[in-house]
């Protein structure tokens, strides 16, 4: 269980790492929006790892195909299965992982609760892949929110210890136009020179990627339980490796005064909006109409090639591990699509939910 | 909408700070329990003002009335209604804040949603004293939770930026003992005067708290959406004030290479456990065995005294605002078994959802 | 679990008929909409038992009391919970009821279902006083649809075997006239007169009610699983007693060919129609702007004071049972307001889903 | 929305008639289930068309490609996507529906909810070939009931009218001997004249189809709104054509006296039975461990040849409209494994809820 999120744009999602394919049904979303494989394609490219040296070296050549609820290139109305087919699978270096569970993977807790009936090629249901599906849904509610004039966009602020320092000017195409998915060219080459040094290691690196969102409506969430940070916060945990979600100062509020944290309202050009923005665009669960600000703590990739400590869940002896296989130095880049694409569902579920995306789009 | 959560053991919350009440109907808990009006009352006044002198002045001598699902003393498989009866409301200090929305608060949020038509008096719907209902929820959810050996704590560990030294023991007597509700009575002695100083100062401080769960057998959540980090984050961000949450070293993890931040497996016992706990107790979004760790950042209590910039939501005009009325000025150790109370919750969900707590209990 | 209902307008009850309480919280009602206690009162009032003949001698002078989320009047968005106290509780003639399970009553499967810790007093949770809380959330939901023109009626077709003849012309006046519930006065006369001769037997009788939506919107339902035969079938099979729910002509499409059951569309006043309405309004399961029509069988009451045949639910042993209190001898037209409520809260979820009442009534 | 169903055991619909697919994602089938495509396949065979005399002409050769869930022929735990691909597909004779909506189907419903964006081929999302999905959950429900020792039957009870003598013995084997799915080889002779006779004369026939769930536990059942009847109701209502759904003795119930109805406890080889089932072996919503018996009406195939009379949603003028394509004459034998289907899928979710079939199959 546990594999659909959402109330009225629902995504299910199903696949595996090395099993035939991974993909995602979307429920919910309205009839009559222009859409094609190639949107879709188009976000799913970000994540590839080609795209990036961070990444692994299997080559992940996914073609979107979606399979029902678009019909002469709008949606219907009806639900929307997309997949991509899984090749370039090599499972025989997972094999070890049925007896050592990976330290810092789900192997071991899959094993627990699946009886050790889980798939364990590749991570199986476990693995980062599966968050491919989470891209393609994000495409559709990208697509969604832009009728709305709602943006989000996703960067990488912190890779290794290592942060991005000024990003007055949040820039897409510059984004887009480094493997690293940094604001700042200059960091962005201290973070590619710790992560090729990490990789020379046999180690790996985490970072904190930023998530914004846009021109965002006042008036979203539903409190008290399905608040903006709680339905944002709970799409974001199920990427992999994610580890900590904060909104606007987040964790820095705890040092704070009421008097410094406070956002003073003020009028600006006809309109209310907060001076400064701590709270992240969110006041009791509820979007205020300031930038939507989150911050996402990102572990170092758990696969690393150096010896670590394990034992033989049959045997329960200790033992010792060595992780073969193709894997990222550094997810984070990599991860920024799917933040935006996490984000980008919850927005669109909330602007459904309020009415604010109309169920036929005209 | 949004005023349900859970699967199995489903918590649906009512009532405004300066209304009838404030209550909580709990659907889904097992028949068999053996529970009473003195069992949630002790939970209940955990929160209570009184008991803090960080905190409001309002004397709420809640006592909770269990409505229903309850017989004999022991649950009975129907959903079970608690609440307390609002008293000692002064609700004359909140008018203004219909037309000068609180820096900080939902005001001005509520106001957009809900044209309006919202509750203002003491925050209505958005006061923390819905809160109360959480902790009469999760009083059922700690019981049910100890009938499997299951334990979940929680401590102050950071107020004004004071942080608590070294909590080597987590000792609930101690945690009990102290208003500020924490492991370190020296570091408390020193967040009482930073509190005091803001009060003198028309101030507030916020600060970090620390939710332990012990004894979790390993192989609870669902993911790949209903994990443990997202349901219990999301769970967390329904608690006013709230703008972090983090598992394990969290945060930190960014700042780590993968060979210091994996937990190492060993065998102890006859068990698989790890070496270090750097993930806080869960891999691929289900428990391990080891305990849960979470950290909760808490803003400054958004009411100060303090002269603060506001808007006329009706004039559109720029003004300032004292807030008057009675407030916490560090809500920090009032949230510690509010936060308990939403673990507790959580957790018992996922038992439930696992069959690891029976349908009836003999 | 199993208490809540709706997806958008999503009510959640609690109660026992010898406990506290009853009581219903709806949740996703919009704000604005002015409603007061009265208003409840008045639906509450149509299920009385003093309202019929035919019906219990408990003096159920019940007076509901709105505990939250309403305001100077008006709904805030926020979730409303509203209760009546039980009085008048002779709990002591149930006392049999633990050991003896009355034939067609839930006090065998709670037995099982519970441990034996369901609370058996008056049918406890499975009362049909339970759906005095249906009929508070209907009375709100009677509020909303009549802000779109929606109107929600029902009334009794047949008891014990005696059909109302004709009813060409719904009138609300008429149905609320006579304790029957009936449109044809004549035969509740007659329906009435074998009511008199049940109770003198110590029997009781069953019957049909017909539910009817007046000027619903085409368009409402969410296929292929939240239909408007699925999700209104659902809603009223909530309700005790209720063992059959058709759409339409029914099961009397069974005996039809497809040249008579097919509604032919026709263009009428500028409006698609169709001559015939064997649908009961429904394609498809979706609503075509036709009157829904639902015929709902009541089965008759299983309190009867005649000898019958049971168990020892403790010995195992064979026994005889004869069944003391105070019973309506004939449940239909006290369910008749309840049709129509459960009704009505069905298709306000249906019309908050598709955006057609707004989330601000202004 | 609206294309998932369940709380347990969730599945999500996808794909259109004369789309690329057909598919369902079965979301919650415990770990350790031995299953092949084999097995869905036996199950998918049973609602082919070529296997009735009384079905479409068209060849739907349909082969199930499990995708995902399903490693070394045993369930993970996972998400299990199952398919067929579209095949045989003649869009050609739709085409006027795109204008002229189809009496008694849902092209003109589906039209005004969608804007006209729904895809018209075949009945695209409203076509019962949808209900292949339903059969390869239904497949899955049916293996797993049977480690439980439940069975699920249904057989066809009245065709055109004519009705199934008696079934004093249900026989698998009888009805999946003959097309019509009937327990009476004589009646089922009539049947089939009535069917040729309507097919002759361009009409069509409906029916009633009796289901029945054997050796169920007592105590399943969520009451009060997730009832046996109205979960397994909402179910049946998702099968096109369902027009009624009754337990028991269902409408019968309402010319019943109480003492007729009422079905006595008995104890019978240590274990409390009912003598009578006017029940079907539900009551307060909860099984009582006698069988389960439902009938569901089904109404005539509304595709038919003779001229009907409709509209052209375009013009606004009257029109008529004879249906082209290859059709059903009556449904209901296809319709017999699509009702089995439904009701393992819902009871399996019952017992899943209840913790009657484990989380893990050992």
């Amino acid at each position: 269980m546990g594999n659909s999120l959402g109330k009225k744009f629902v995504i299910t999602s199903f696949g595996e790492s090395h099993g035939k394919c991974v993909g995602i049904v979307v429920d919910g979303c309205p009839a009559g929006l222009a859409i094609t494989e190639k949107d879709i394609q188009g976000e799913l490219d970000k994540r590839r790892p080609g795209n990036s040296i961070a990444s692994t070296k299997r080559a992940e050549g996914d073609i979107v195909e979606i399979q029902s609820g678009v019909f002469n290139d709008y949606t219907t109305g009806a639900p929307i299965c997309m997949m991509i087919w899984n090749k370039d699978i090599d499972t025989v270096s997972y094999k070890q992982t049925r007896e050592l569970p990976r330290p810092g993977h789900a192997d071991f807790t899959a094993f627990v609760k699946y009886g050790g009936f889980n798939d364990w090629g590749g991570g199986g249901r476990f693995s980062g892949r599966n968050t491919a599906g989470f891209v393609m849904a994000g495409a559709i509610a990208h697509k969604l929110l832009g009728l709305i004039g709602v943006k989000v966009l996703a960067h990488t602020v912190e890779i290794g210890g290592i942060q991005a320092d000024s990003y007055e000017m949040i820039s897409e195409d510059i984004i887009n136009s480094n493997p690293l998915r940094c604001t700042d060219l200059q960091d962005a080459k201290k973070m590619l020179a710790a992560i090729e040094k990490a990789r020379r290691e046999g180690d790996s690196l985490g970072g904190i990627i930023e998530g914004i969102g846009f021109n965002l409506p006042a008036g979203l969430g539903e409190p008290i339980f399905d608040t903006m940070e709680g339905d944002l916060a709970k799409a974001l945990f199920a990427i992999p490796a994610v580890k900590g979600v904060e909104f606007g100062v987040g964790f820095g509020a705890a040092k704070m005064k009421g008097s410094e944290n406070n956002d003073a309202f003020r009028v600006k050009r006809g309109k209310i909006v907060t001076e400064t923005n701590n709270s992240g665009g969110i006041l009791g669960g509820i979007s205020n109409g300031m930038p939507l600000v989150i911050r996402i703590a990102v572990k170092p990739t758990p696969s690393i090639s150096m010896k670590q400590k394990t034992v033989n869940i049959h045997t329960m002896k200790n033992e010792e591990l060595g992780i073969l296989g193709r894997h990222d130095v550094c997810i984070v880049p990599r991860a920024v699509p799917v933040v935006t694409a996490m984000m980008a569902v919850t927005l669109c579920d909330f602007a459904l939910q309020a009415g604010i995306i109309p169920e036929v789009i005209k």
